[in-house]
């Protein structure tokens, strides 16, 4: 267990939700709890202020990425990744074993790690469990995220739990390299979407001194039905377990609402910033879709609840002309509009989660997303 | 004259020089002062609260851009252009003739207007002096420009020449045109590098009830020599007019400080954000490259002497991996750190003026900018 590290929560009256406090060397976190993702050291367009501003308590950064461009050492010279970048908040960093599986080209596993070449530059790049401990612990980050092999899981049985018993092997090399005491280390269960596999990788990965348990695996082409199932699987498998639970890469905010029903308090996905950057955004309407040639003509605000610049300063037809200009503003404006809906949800989860209305707020929101496009 | 429109000035004691004070609906100016550029209703990934904190007084927008896209109608109906990108303080709006000139396809001149291409998608459009006092209305800019025929500087005299009369006509067709009693309307002198047909310029221009004199034609490819020496023609012809005196497409920082001992009193120039975006920073200390590879381990400050959002929160290195990774906040914090920069530069030229310093103010940022890049 990491010395600066804590994590208490409580049980609340709806479903398997928790209130808790997350407690890491850079400040505290408010859990359930939402991380934007600044893959390459920034939240893309936005300045750590903007992330205050919008209610970010804690960001991602990809290890993967920073190891290649600008470098880990790089940055621990410059001080860590939270001086780099000017974050003074946590930092969660993943271990690489994702962007490895989606990014990568030509990447070869065997039992010590993975070999594969950079996106980049297509140089020959090699990412084991202690190579990865290695950069987070270079890069500085709050909480650090065990080296894990993902696949596809509509793959055979056989080739996923192959997968998820070299993760489990790979978790223990993790905890065994890992030195910096202030930083948490999480491990992460995979399975892909089979509850035999499932409840065997929670019952491996949650036996170590892990500071946390991610689940990993999901919102990667399986149905919601199947999310759902294999949350509740691993809920069950993990029963009384008091250590935080991340959800990894997800997600929508029906998908936010759903999952924290079922105990989880920690979730990291790019869509907010991704979709903001493709013209849609997050309302308290449901989507809305900025290239959608009605929005040219409406004064309003692009969410009438929101209170981020962009709904503050400007209306949907400015935004939609940005859009339609290609201009630098037009991602920015709609990014701090997704951020700040993303982050303003989960607080609204967290006060519904305190005084029992969770389920309509639930109801609601998911009601307005149901349609492509609810905006009127 | 409009009724809201006035300036004062004094003379200072560095060459003709002047200090003053221009007053338009949205607010006062200090002059000499420097107006960013917002061609299509942004200054290239800057918000109105952006512009406020680097101190910029007024900008400029496009009529050209802005009526193709999105309309200048559709801006007169959404409230106007300050209403439509949410900035309150002063606008000038161009006319259009210079984008004709430099961006639209097929342009053909005749003794009524201008029809030409959409640089957007070929469509057929045509500027008259009448239609481009229309537009400006509609957007409601404080400042409107006359329309005027732009001609490349060094084809013979007789066509600059003809280009120039045909201006002059086009002049008086603004004024007859012009509706708005609070938006001012300034004239263009053009003649290109030809102090004859400068000299004819400024005394048709100036002989006519302009609420401004803009200097136009100029930094388009001339010498600094052949800029300087029109600009002193113009001033000698302009002798004592009161009225306050507009450098168009101006200019990199020797180049404002050079004009502004001529006796200019207002600039606009895209330089600042397009070099940004390139990765070019103007600094106290000369330009910086931050696409140079020393800079990705420097950990200071990218101008020690400023105060912008990018030099308070980030350093050197930090941007030139933004700039790297090609991640949209690079094209953000540069731009934000050369438009304070440049308004910086305007403050101290008129803090030097007021305080007698002009000349060595001057002496030592052009010794800075004198090499590609100065900073060590």
């Amino acid at each position: 267990m990491a010395e600066t590290f804590a994590f208490s929560s409580r049980e609340t009256t709806s479903g398997l939700a928790r209130l808790g406090t997350l407690t890491t060397p850079h400040g505290s976190i408010d859990t359930p709890q939402f991380m934007p993702v600044g893959t390459q050291a920034t939240v893309k367009s936005l300045t750590p202020g903007d992330l205050h501003a919008a209610g970010v308590q804690i960001i991602l950064a990809n290890t993967y990425h920073l190891s290649l461009r600008p470098g880990h050492e790089r940055i621990a010279r410059l001080g860590g990744l939270h001086r780099f970048m000017g974050w003074d908040g946590p930092i969660l960093t993943d271990s690489g074993g994702f962007q490895v599986f989606s990014l990568a080209h030509l990447a070869r596993v065997d039992d010590d790690g993975i070999t594969f070449a950079s996106h980049l530059d297509g140089t020959p790049q090699r990412l084991t469990p202690e190579r990865a401990i290695e950069i987070q612990e270079a890069l500085g980050s709050d909480i650090a995220m065990a080296f894990d092999q993902l696949v596809d899981a509509t793959l055979p049985p056989a080739e996923v739990g192959a997968a998820m018993e070299r993760t489990h092997r790979w978790a223990e090399r993790c905890l065994a390299a890992h030195a910096r005491p202030e930083q948490a280390l999480f491990g992460i269960v995979q399975g892909g979407v089979d509850a035999d596999l499932r409840r065997r990788s929670v019952a491996a990965v949650a036996d170590l001194p892990f500071d946390g348990i991610a689940i990993g695996g999901l919102s990667v082409g399986e149905s919601k039905s199947e999310m759902a199932a294999t949350l509740g699987v691993v809920a069950e498998a993990l029963g009384a377990d008091r250590r935080p639970r991340y959800l990894m890469g997800v997600g929508t905010p029906p998908d936010l609402l759903a999952a924290v029903t079922q105990g989880i308090d920690l979730f990291d996905c790019v869509l907010p910033t991704r979709v903001a950057r493709n013209g849609q955004l997050w309302t308290s309407l449901g989507r809305l879709n900025l290239r959608n040639a009605r929005f040219l003509d409406d004064p309003t605000p692009p969410d009438p609840e929101c209170s981020c610049e962009a709904c503050l300063n400007h209306s949907r037809a400015y935004l939609a002309h940005l859009f339609r200009a290609e201009e630098l503003l037009a991602y920015r404006l709609a990014s701090v509009h997704n951020v700040t809906y993303t982050l303003r949800l989960m607080r609204q989860i967290r006060e519904a989660l305190a005084d029992g209305s969770f389920a309509s707020l639930r109801d609601a929101v998911t009601a307005h997303y149901r349609s492509p496009e609810a905006v009127r």
